[in-house]
């Protein structure tokens, strides 16, 4: 699948079937984030790897709209240092996490993202040093309705090239 | 060419060669973008395209890494309200990011981000309304060193698997 094709079809998997991720597939997701750029390749990201149902149960109590981490195959818990006033740390684990849901999307293996809101939480259910924090986790799995994985995007779900895009001043 | 493979190979391109990037290769890019998953679909971004020559050395001085600008056939960039103490806008900014950077990629298409240092220079520079600002800038084109384009993976670039995976907990 090319990744244009990939990225125009990407939709959120919020319901997962019971269809385990194989471990090599689980590997490319994992090394297509770690492979990921990073300002001046600082590589600012822990990937903790969640498989245990009540762990992922826990985790999923941890944030506002994460329930759907208790129904995923695979969940992935995003942990770097402390980000506030450090900017490009935010980006840099937002393009990680794209590499991620790209490669497993081209796999037919669906995702979606958790923020989460009790940090401190999270943080103890990880077992993380004191320098670390969990700020968001993604959801994997097989999708439980396949027609809303390979459905085209619904129309008007996003601002339009012209609101969005500027040439040359805003 | 696969996701995965995309992923994998993407390097930084910093040296870009004379030849132009058609306007339907950076529609598709600029599509990438804004086709992204954001938190709430918030879509908290907008890209302001830099071609002219002056315009694109101007915002080359705005940040201490940004020299590549200078010599980019198209500039991108990412603006977006105020990031402080909000961190879903500065991770939902890195994935449009790697969405545009992997579809270019995929066209054959080199690009490295500059972080942009001079907040205020760049908002002039680009006519921003006062809640606006810009944070980072993307330079695109074709590269001027093909052999770096394509050359694998450098070894030890990136940290080793077990030190960034953890399984369940810490």
């Amino acid at each position: 699948m090319s990744v244009y094709e990939t990225v125009r079809t990407k939709r959120a998997t919020r319901k997962f079937s019971d269809q385990p991720i194989a471990e090599q597939d689980l590997t490319r997701i994992l090394d297509a984030g770690r492979w990921s750029g990073s300002s001046k390749n600082n590589q600012p990201w822990h990937f903790v790897v969640l498989q245990e149902r009540e762990r992922l149960a826990a985790l999923s109590e941890c944030g506002q709209w994460a329930r759907h981490l208790a129904g995923a195959t695979v969940g992935i818990a995003l942990v770097s240092g402390d980000w506030m006033e450090r900017w490009p740390v935010a980006f840099d684990l937002g393009r990680a996490t794209q590499n991620m849901m790209l490669v497993a999307q081209e796999m037919g293996i669906g995702s979606v993202i958790a923020n989460i809101y009790e940090i401190e939480k999270a943080n103890a259910l990880l077992g993380l040093p004191a320098d670390k924090m969990c700020y968001s986790a993604i959801s994997f799995g097989y999708p439980a309705e396949l027609d809303k994985f390979t459905r085209p995007p619904r129309a008007g779900a996003k601002r339009s090239f012209v609101e969005v895009v500027h040439w040359e001043r805003w």
